[in-house]
């Protein structure tokens, strides 16, 4: 019988071998001064985001990275973890996003995925729906961003 | 009586001033097909976000912003409406987040706020919690992201 098409083992995640619990770690990231200011002058202009004195005055006392710099550099610390975004997770929404703690220039961040739930997809049979859990945390293992969302995973058996 | 800082009216937002199923308004912002690739190559390097030829093998059939290149131009584009971010309006966290339709290069996008609901902050007397619903949409009026999140107001009597 010829091999068929879903049954490449290129690597790539299949909703068969996920098990609610299972935890997939990524790399780390050094988030700079530099960075914080560039992404807030294009994506989130506040002043605690954009200059170090007015943020010394802002509630933060100091200099913050936007949420959305914690929730990208997060994206990019899931496509390269070991759950393997890159090779055809697609995802469907986010549920909740929470940022318990600000990041700050000098932090090194990463995350954990942890499988939260498991569906087979009513409206794509060969896809199971994944909710998952993503924790990102600074160099001191504070939480500094909790993120629910769900991911579309393809079936081995279609 | 003299003026309290709470009083100010330079232009802050207050809770008091807000009525639930009000709309503000936001300018609007292009998309090219360059941001949606450096954005990518920092934040979500997939080869549906990075690479045209990648993106028309793929799913979406060409290039797509990655959602948090959405999720953050909406961002600026919430900076910069009538509802005045940029004096003082707190996020606390996203409860949904979704992109019913990708964003593609050449797209112009723009935004509303919706006050959605509205309570007095427990644990911030001065406060009050506002639940917006954000909505995101291209030039032909196709809806490409859906956000409910709360934000911080300060209020005028405190």
């Amino acid at each position: 019988m010829p091999m068929n098409a879903a049954d490449r083992t290129d690597g790539e995640m299949y909703y068969e071998q996920l098990v609610p619990g299972q935890v997939y770690n990524s790399g780390s990231i050094a988030v700079t001064a530099d960075e914080i200011k560039s992404f807030a002058a294009r994506y989130d202009p506040q002043p605690f985001h954009l200059d170090s004195a007015a943020a010394e005055k802002s509630i933060f006392g100091g200099l913050v990275a936007s949420g959305w710099l914690t929730a990208s550099l997060t994206m990019r610390l899931m496509v390269k973890s070991e759950f393997k975004f890159g090779t055809g997770v697609i995802g469907l929404g986010v549920d909740s996003l929470r940022w318990p703690k600000p990041v700050r220039p000098g932090d090194t961040l990463s995350a954990t995925v942890e499988i939260a739930g498991m569906r087979a997809s009513e409206s794509k049979p060969g896809f199971g729906v994944v909710k998952i859990r993503t924790t990102t945390s600074n160099q001191l293992g504070d939480v500094v961003q909790v993120m629910v969302s769900s991911v579309l995973v393809r079936r081995r058996l279609a």
